[in-house]
């Protein structure tokens, strides 16, 4: 396996690394075409548009939205038709991801007042969205976990209503051609445990337009998230304004910072467990120890042949992975800062050690024992996590994510003196007069 | 004045209503297409780019980016310069903005960690943006206050870097042509006040785009903030992912819900006081009581010569004011929930009452004395709020805005026993047998 190898020492490190991190997400014009084309159908036409759409790209015919519905009782049903090796692992992560998310509501999501000398009261209230929409990815990339993982945190923070989009595409050989697609109980079991409201087998551009808008059958909601194609993100990022969205996520990415302590086959696997995701995947190792970075890809050439996508994670790795010498830890958490991975782990002996060194990451790992898989599926915290750097400014989803805060202004008669005469002179500063007018009429 | 008048008990309400309210941003293609050059030209050229666009749209010569930076001395000398009156009430918003945010990073972006049953520590850490943008708009709208509102939560949630870009266009008589046009001492004095880092003299897309990309002479942020017109917001739309972005504001709006109880000339003037700011501004007025409407329309007609603004007064209430007879005040409260307005005041005997029926508004201004006006200079809260019906799924600017979270995971020996078949069984589920590979590897 080709896997670039980088060393801090090289007079061209910085221009190796950036190009190593390059990534550029196309911006397809046929595909922006299509998607205000559909999403204007659904804004004018409703159910009639969606039902079109879903005949014509899930090959699945209704008479009405309302055949597109999942019953609850068919949740249900799934989620107890499951293995039960299945159900008890997706009841473990929903009640491990339930109990971190609560954590966080208390942490980040309270609202607050204060008295001030004058007697007025200043605060934040803080309040739960109304209606929120979910988009679960079908067909190949249909993940049960995200499910948990966008619909728990809303759940937390009180969302009263939350609507599910799945697509449910026909089969090509055309054996579930009719009302209804191809249905994963995983999926749909997962919305039963998390506790999703409804659930509605459209997907693509006409399911993001019909959360954003409304339909007869289908509620307009709040805000949408979850991952999608190039249609979704484009559609998402067109109603944005509309309704609020998540961040649109680029490829996946896992950055290992190692000390040389741990079993360099454990490092080797979850640089795969990255890869194995799909070819743009980016897997990096920066270790200040040049024989353990020679044994992690010792372990790799070892490894990929008994891995079933051993083919996706070749690609990935020779295209997008990178084996980086650094001169040390320090050093080593300074890069990490720059890249300001999605995941990162910190494979050391005292991971808390690099802690405070780093500034930027969606999700930090510490410790032998904490692979990126466990946090993936049932560590607790989420797993949609910003990509492609964007650390350096945002979040996991999160509580936060589903709540908006308004602030609350109480002013005293007391207040009002005292502050009138401070927003006069401002708003007449800013030569707005009425603003000024407003203040000093409530002067006694 | 003709200002729309509405009541709830006619058929056609809902769909006047919508009428009332229908604001569609212009995306003005020739904008896009000159902001799209702009930016690759920055992206591309750097410093050489911003001098040559400086020039070319703010009438100023600078041989160097340099040139364009006012120094701290200067920002003091602006602030020591003022009128004691300005002086005070500048240094009387900063602090009591200051206070406010303070106490709401205590509320909102604290870090948590918890300790499971397994001996698992799982939490978030919450940090500081590196390096943080603030667009002030130069001209007419510019504001001081928004300097305040801008920079204050970025420097309380601990940004250690703040660098703001304010155009100074050469007065067009050519008496300022050169390399300083036209500086507003409030603002330099804010920013000095508030603690801005830097201040260059430039604006437009050019800034935007220095600010997102870096220059030799500007810095990378990692977040751009603050109001501009619409050259700024098509270039901050289209940095996005670049660097984070605040919302893009629409136009502003005032909504009062009234019981009848507050002097009429008071609401009239609060009314006044959003509907100077452009002709596209919104006031409106939901009350149940139509001999008090009658009286606000009353004290209008008579306060309105006294205005200096009266004609863009006159404009946006005609254009786009309305004053709305409701059944009751808990219709009122409904109707209010529909538009979710950016300033929601409460002109009510007892404002508390209605608070919990009040799910979705920016600021809400509680009782008589709590005029807009105030929040907008100097209460504390910010004044930079969620328009057009955003305020159903976003936020006041804040500390939140200014700090971002990473998950934090930390697995011990026996956490990795418990929770790795669970990973195992989901990853299989998904067809990830890395990830699976991963979580398995590490059991006993």
């Amino acid at each position: 396996m080709k896997i670039t190898r980088l060393a801090t020492t090289a007079p061209d490190f910085d221009d190796s690394l950036q190009t190593l991190l390059h990534w550029s997400e196309d911006t397809d014009a046929g595909i922006e075409q299509a998607v205000a084309g559909i999403l204007a159908e659904v804004r004018a036409h409703g159910d009639a548009a969606v039902l079109a759409r879903t005949a014509q790209f899930d090959g699945v015919q209704a008479a009405s939205v309302t055949e597109l519905e999942i019953p609850r009782a068919d949740l249900q049903a799934a989620f107890e038709g499951l293995p039960a090796d299945q159900r008890l692992a997706l009841t473990t992560a929903s009640e491990r991801v339930r109990r971190y998310h609560k954590a966080q509501a208390e942490a980040c999501c309270q609202g607050f007042e204060f008295t001030d000398a004058q007697g007025n009261r200043l605060g934040q209230q803080v309040t739960p969205l109304d209606r929120v929409g979910i988009y679960v990815p079908g067909g190949k990339a249909a993940y049960p976990s995200s499910v948990l993982m966008n619909a728990i945190p809303a759940l937390v923070a009180g969302v009263p209503e939350i609507i599910m989009v799945v697509p449910t595409p026909a089969r090509r050989d055309g054996s579930s051609q009719g009302s209804r697609g191809e249905r994963n109980p995983l999926v749909l079991a997962a919305a039963y445990l998390a506790g999703v409201h409804r659930v509605f087998t459209i997907g693509g551009a006409q399911a993001v337009g019909a959360l954003a808008y409304g339909t007869a059958t289908i509620p307009r909601v709040d805000k949408i998230t979850g991952p999608g194609n190039a249609y979704v993100a484009a559609a998402k990022r067109r109603v944005f304004g509309q309704v609020g969205i998540d961040m649109i996520a680029g490829p996946s990415e896992i950055l290992v910072l190692a000390d040389g302590t741990v079993d360099p086959s454990w490092v080797a696997m979850d640089l795969f467990s990255q890869a194995e995701h799909d070819e743009l995947a980016q897997s990096i190792l920066l270790c200040p120890d040049a024989a353990y970075i020679d044994a992690v890809a010792a372990a790799m050439e070892r490894l990929l042949p008994e891995m079933p996508r051993a083919a996706v994670i070749r690609a990935s790795l020779e295209g997008r992975g990178g084996l980086i010498h650094t001169r040390s830890m320090e050093e080593a958490c300074d890069i990490s800062n720059r890249i300001a991975p999605e995941h990162l782990e910190v494979s050391a002996a005292q991971p808390r050690q690099w802690l405070p060194h780093l500034r930027h990451a969606g999700a930090i790992f510490l410790g032998a024992y904490a692979s990126e898989s466990l946090g993936d599926y049932c560590a607790g915290p989420n797993h949609v996590l910003p990509t492609s750097g964007t650390a350096r400014f945002s979040s996991p989803l999160g509580v936060y994510d589903f709540v908006k805060r308004s602030s609350l202004i109480d002013i005293s008669a007391q207040g009002a003196q005292a502050l009138g005469p401070v927003a006069d002179t401002l708003a007449q500063g800013e030569g707005l007069q009425a603003h000024a007018r407003s203040a000093t009429m409530r002067l006694a």
